[in-house]
């Protein structure tokens, strides 16, 4: 509501969000997509039916009503509707939400939850994310392709696969579209896709979810640098689009605007692994060169910088098979991870590819794959290779960074975990 | 290219589509994501070495080049680059697909398939059609949410469900997002989605995927008809957004472009079942009021319309239970399929909700569900339940209709039905 309908009348539809009912006057808080108004309904202007009705009235009731909206600096929002309608849609008794309940209760009762401020504004957050993201790509040229979330075969292993019964075979759940991807360049050279992947992770962590939305890319001719540029310049682009676009959502949710717009301006400093063992030594953490980075060694790293940040040139025993090493040391892969600062750790990762045939089947071998289950994807190395390179974000990773979450679950209306598979 | 280029020095890279060698010149044709471009490569300028790996180089091969690019009527596009560098990148010695082979073999070499003229270019109509999908909605002022993929309950009956190992659980991939979309309403109202959806189809259509993407819509307050009005608007409005940007594809895919201009203006026609049955019977079709539209009795309707139509009211026993039933005859729900002409038959499936919580339960008792599996489909209906609609958009058989293809699998880069899993 904004000025220009003061003294106008509106009619609203909704839901009951508070209510009183003082004297003959309900004072009913009514909640619709667009946010919260104040409405008063009069026993004398809409009869003592409606406003008995409304001191027993559940919460979350459905509503209609019409009336004058007038200026009233004690409302939230500072109108309010003096109705001269007022009609009950949907009763509500004894909604199972009413604050101070425990967490799993609560995901339970998903399907309710997601009625709230926090997960309503998240959502809207999401929203913004996921048009940006694309529109990044749809304005620089790339093609959009939907490759299958059904295959045959494992990306990064099999521990984490969830197998599918697929007719009279077994299937398993895409992990990540990148060798699809892979396939597709050699027909329209720059190509994302926007699908949910799968990871049956057994520990359950404020940052891992076993089915997430997935924003992957992948470009012809591409070296890791060419596909750093794109990251950073994704990232930017969609926290200026937020900023932009979600201030509103951005403050009810208690996110510091200011860090944010810290995040709008690529380029994002990059550190070489060797210097993040050496950081991480420096500080205490004990950890050698040629471990992985978990979540606890990234979070110490997120506090040396005040900006998204990179990580490459990994040991290439850390890494996927696919990856590229470095003609420079042998001993690295040319990959790299993109971490969110204030603790968030990594948002992206991607890699140059290997795309001679032999280096890239010793990989498979050395990893102890079977050559037999990349047959298809060998083949991309044997007709027209061409160097290239990719990577993919995690949407609820950046979700959660962008809005503050402090756990990944609020970042999808319906979080899929170990243990939880209802709503 | 275009005549602003002609006369300067341009560089190509892409992959060799054809080559022939005469005398010491190469004639090779280069494609690239934006189309084939003729090159001529001189031993005179580029050496001897070059001229004769082309003469035995595979089709396919990748390659970077630099010349001069000159009018030349007799090279497709009328352009050529007389090239005074010519390299190769990636080798390829026998590509697999020569032409001519059979559709078994073309899907398990999919990989490469897809480097095909026809596949690539109807892929960039499809992106065109998400595009402009997403554009409807978002320009509309819906909100866009993730739903999940793993579910622990059918929407549409159990038989051609997927089942997913799922940690210690069994749960079965979506359907369709429906039942959470219907959630969701209650806090931003007018939601849509895009996923992929999963049907165990046992027979093997050319109108049938066991994986395919879905662009679905849910809205609080709409009824039917607004509901309808969406959907035509939607389908319109991407037919336009494709005709405006794809006319270059569409001519390579042999589409009429006159007949798709038939379809961007709405209203489209509207009929209920009863009549769809009464114009099947006059022809002869051997149906009864009660039986459901099949593939058969699609075609046969559409041939009466020269535009996508409604048909509506169905009787309730082949619907869903999730439909409203008809307020002035309980025997038919408020559903509303909408076909596309030229026999290609369902593209869209949408009705208004039961919002009624002992109509739902009763319906589910009618078809047979357990109410316990619905727990939390039939809790929206018990805290301020309201009236709403919504529909699912098949994106491939959209794509399918606009692009004129004969098979939904080449709608979709690598196709799953029964039997088909690699690549």
């Amino acid at each position: 509501m904004s000025n220009s309908f003061v003294g106008r009348k509106v009619c609203v539809r909704g839901w009951i969000y508070r209510r009183s009912v003082v004297g003959g006057k309900a004072f009913v808080r009514v909640r619709d997509s667009t946010g919260v108004i104040q409405v008063v309904v009069d026993k004398k202007k809409c009869g003592e039916d409606i406003v008995r009705t409304l001191k027993d009235i559940g919460l979350e009731a459905s509503v209609k009503t019409c009336g004058e909206l007038v200026k009233q600096p004690r409302a939230p929002g500072g109108y309010e509707i003096q109705a001269d309608w007022f009609k009950v849609v949907g009763y509500s008794r004894d909604f199972p939400i009413k604050g101070g309940e425990g967490i799993d209760y609560l995901l339970d009762n998903r399907h309710l939850w997601i009625r709230s401020r926090k997960l309503t504004e998240t959502m809207k957050i999401k929203h913004s994310v996921l048009r940006a993201g694309r529109e990044y790509f749809i304005e620089n040229g790339w093609w959009e392709v939907t490759p299958p979330i059904l295959t045959a075969s494992a990306v990064e292993g099999g521990a984490t696969l969830f197998p599918v019964k697929y007719f009279d075979k077994t299937a398993y759940l895409s992990q990540s579209a990148q060798l699809y991807l892979e396939a597709l360049i050699y027909s329209l050279e720059k190509v994302w896709s926007l699908t949910t992947s799968f990871r049956a992770e057994k520990s359950r962590t404020r940052r891992h979810l076993a089915e997430y939305w997935h924003l992957e890319a992948e470009a012809a001719w591409y070296n890791m640098e060419d596909m750093m540029r794109v990251a950073e310049e994704l990232v930017a682009h969609i926290v200026q689009y937020v900023l932009e676009h979600n201030r509103r959502q951005l403050e009810i949710l208690g996110r510091n605007l200011e860090i944010l717009k810290n995040y709008v301006e690529p380029p994002y400093p990059r550190i070489r692994y060797d210097e993040a063992i050496e950081i991480l030594q420096k500080k205490g953490v004990n950890i050698e060169w040629g471990d992985d980075l978990g979540a606890d060694e990234e979070r110490v790293l997120t506090m040396e910088f005040d900006k998204p940040f990179f990580i490459t040139h990994f040991p290439k025993e850390i890494k996927s098979f696919y990856m590229k090493l470095d003609p420079e040391n042998e001993k690295l892969a040319l990959g790299f991870d993109l971490l969110a600062p204030e603790g968030y750790g990594e948002i992206i990762g991607g890699s140059e590819r290997e795309d001679d045939y032999n280096k890239l089947l010793n990989r498979i071998i050395e990893q102890g794959y079977n050559p037999e289950d990349y047959k298809w994807y060998l083949d991309l190395r044997k007709y027209g290779s061409v160097p290239h390179s990719g990577f993919g974000l995690g949407i609820e990773r950046l979700v959660m960074w962008i809005a503050g979450l402090d756990h990944i679950r609020d970042a999808i209306p319906f979080p899929r975990f170990r243990g939880r598979i209802y709503p």
